[in-house]
């Protein structure tokens, strides 16, 4: 899919740590970072999964949302709800995780719609919901935060924020503050 | 010092890694990260130094200024020009370098300006030349490719710039540009 | 159980990565380094597994016998044998896996045997065939490596160091303390 | 040299964190761990000297000896002795350093005497004096731990094992045959 286009909606035969269902047009006006893995898959255990924690400790919830994408396009048999809940458990992921629903073949309805290659693979939408980054890989922690800082620069009015203070950590937020 | 206040004029000794003497005000219009550090500072040597190379390998140049300030407050007879130009040649650092002038007591003229507390330091100066981070010890990549990011995607006319790709690596630049 | 006493038999309902059962008895007179695990403890994926990996690169096969040992005690309808083989395959783990075996109850037969008290544990057994550390929790690459260096130093004939404790770390001295 | 060659004396201009000059004869009967090392050497001091701290914490002291050796040969100017006075003081080393003495060219006389090809290099003594490692650039944690372990379980009777060998890396098995 290309950047800029509105972000399909999320397609989810279940929802881990939410009290409901989550959908992205609710999140309209957030910064939203899409994390899709699979339990099974080394890079998503070893960087992405704890790179997406890092981000959900980082930065404000109600100005950038965080939501894992189980992406299952291999091994179904032994990755399903209940492995996953399990996985969730043992490795103690507090952002909510929606596994992608699987019709019929291999690859899930929103792994499709967003076209995404693989597993890690990183999507930012910006608060007009327009999809701004679709990564398949690695990215490194510097340059993940400068997109979200730059995202959550800017207004949801299609022009940019005056304060900005929400992207940072807290360690730094107060030397942002004007005096 | 404030935040957002003018950040003073750099008081260097000797500058390395640069054709002539740099200023902050002819740097107005870009981002600048200042790293005080010291060559026997091991905060700054596993961490700080790196980080800076980082950042400078990350944004673009034009864009985001990377200058290296070395506050010598401790050790004064063996870190001098000498010495740090053997150092910089041996840790390949490739951004500029400015030793902070000393004139009198320990502490060298910039740090005192700038109210530095230590190194390694980070200072954060916006494209209108304000201070917008003052901070000292380590800092997460992600925290500042944040802070970085947002300070990029501000435009020097003291609003918005409508480009976000400057301040991206490389690798995910494509992908932020609208089609 | 107790250091210096001889190894129990493993109990394995299943083996991955060999050609056959693999027995201890065969196996007298090489060292032997069982890495006890489960494939969803995180501290096993994150630091133990990968040791076990660079264990059985460092040494000769035929000096140095590293076997997994998949001690399931949670979770055991997710971490069946097909999802061991998945994660297996994943992750490439190429040194020989044999499933604990579960006859009633929670706690394998091994895992029972050897008294492991979670995972993961990590058990050094001699060239005589007796346990020379029975290690619960992460044990640094430096401590292994003296550990399995002073094992494989000893002849199979009888005439062990008398030394075993000083050259280890100070987490691990107790276990190798003859009873 | 040659492995198995009696280690030549330590030629020393200066002593600091001792009590007073050491010597290797005076060690017989221990493990010894030269760590050859420049304080602006970026390898020495990321990876070889904080190896040598870790080697020194876990090993006892009166069964290994970790000697750091000051061998410059570059930038002589400014590694003179209160430099890396400065040095160790900042980086909190806590076993004894020995200058390397320079009498005329820039290869001072204990780095030619054990041929050391540059730094960092790290030499292992047996128990009875004789040079078992002599290794240029770096060496993993569990090679060395593995190493030393097999030093460690020597006795100082000579009866060592005929085997060091297989427990090795292949990085440095050449450098344990005898010759």
């Amino acid at each position: 899919m290309k950047p800029f286009e509105t972000a399909p909606p999320l397609e989810i035969s279940e929802w881990i740590n939410t009290h409901g269902p989550l959908s992205l047009s609710a999140m309209r006006g957030r910064v939203v970072m899409l994390h899709a893995f699979q339990m099974l898959c080394p890079g998503c255990v070893a960087h992405g999964l704890p790179q997406a924690s890092k981000v959900r400790e980082m930065f404000a919830e109600d100005d950038v949302a965080v939501i894992g994408l189980h992406t299952v396009f291999e091994h179904h048999d032994v990755m399903g709800a209940n492995a996953l809940k399990a996985f969730i458990h043992e490795y103690r992921l507090r952002f909510p995780v929606g596994i992608d629903k699987l019709v019929s073949g291999h690859i899930p309805l929103t792994m499709q719609a967003y076209a995404l290659q693989g597993t890690p693979s990183l999507v930012l939408i910006d608060r007009l919901g327009r999809v701004r980054l679709n990564h398949f890989g690695r990215i490194e922690d510097m340059a993940l935060g400068a997109l979200i800082g730059q995202l959550s620069g800017e207004s949801s009015m299609g022009d940019v924020a005056t304060q900005v203070v929400n992207a940072t950590g807290v360690c730094v937020t107060m030397n942002l503050l004007p005096d």
